[in-house]
């Protein structure tokens, strides 16, 4: 990924929140016709390993965990938040008029090596912290043993598990630093009256980087 | 990607839609190293070949476009809405418990391979259509002749032009179409419930599916 220094996110808590919020992973792994990409929600371990691990599963019946090469690193892309920017939001435009739209985005990019996992106890003990991530902070909690056991057991026969130690990790904050501080502040102004979650979150991006 | 076909979206003016209205793309190139992906806004020519044909422009201080494969083809990933199913939304659980997480999503997977563009007029062209797409409906839509010509002909010398023929074009709508119908109902109401953008999108493609 191309990445200049003032769009670069070096703090690991910060990439690691961004794949707790933003879990749904876009993996890609190399094979032998070139590369293929799953969308899979990831689970991080951020203290195991010097970088993090994730940990995933797939069906059984997804080629991937036949056809991928381990030897080589694959890639999970996590989004975060997106959105185009208009130059109308720019006071330089009224200034000079030298001005142009960009996309503003946060991007975490974690590489490693994928380890295929058929351990019954890992499957149910992923699958259960995965819930827990998801359910946690819900009214009435589900469970993993909510559900019958051997329907359970039926389930984790029909997925095969991933688990990545994560190699090298870099994120892309690319959040108007390059533009005028005016511009940059007009820019989270404008964000913000927007009031959808999503402009709003770039809002607050934009602000955290303006000082 | 791993494709079953009950989660399988074959129109391509839905597909054409998706791109349109989620248009920050993960361009996944080929190259000496394995693979690298970068984060791009593209215009899709819905009708310039079978499937249409992307655009989009890089700056040209990114190496993809000396790094890349152009023999290979390339992956453009367009995601579009996605959110975490609790099984809590589901009758069935009340009924014997035969219920487990998941995570639906709807995405499109473009491939081809990509062109190396230098043209001054394609990309000027380019860069005047993207804007196009995004400023109409604004207020007082901003225009690329809204900038001194010297301003943006120098950005232009920045830049590099990519252009997509699309060869192969899939998408996945992973929209609770395997769950019993009492389910899928339950979903779409309890995403109309919670009201924000993502999960009313979702609660409709849920809807959608049902019949």
């Amino acid at each position: 990924m191309y990445l200049p220094s003032h769009h670069e996110e070096k703090d690991l808590r910060v990439l690691h929140a961004l794949i707790q919020t933003h879990p749904l992973g876009a993996w890609v792994t190399l094979d032998d016709d070139g590369f293929t990409a799953n969308h899979i929600p990831f689970i991080l371990d951020a203290s195991r390993g010097q970088h993090g691990t994730l940990r995933a599963h797939v069906a059984r019946a997804n080629p991937v965990w036949q056809t991928i090469n381990v030897a080589a690193a694959s890639l999970v892309i996590f989004q975060g938040s997106q959105t185009y920017i208009t130059p109308n939001w720019y006071p330089t435009k009224q200034l000079n008029g030298k001005v142009v739209p960009t996309w503003n985005y946060t991007v975490v990019h974690a590489h490693g090596k994928a380890k295929i996992i058929h351990d019954r106890e890992w499957l149910l003990q992923t699958i259960t912290d995965l819930t827990k991530q998801h359910e946690s902070g819900r009214p009435a909690p589900w469970k993993v043993s909510d559900a019958p056991a051997e329907f359970i057991d039926r389930l984790v026969s029909a997925i095969v598990g991933i688990e990545i130690p994560i190699t090298h990790i870099v994120g892309k904050w690319k959040v108007s630093q390059d533009e005028a501080m005016a511009d940059r502040l007009g820019t989270a102004e404008a964000l913000a009256k927007l009031g959808d979650a999503n402009s709003l979150a770039m809002s607050g991006l934009v602000s955290s980087r303006v000082d």
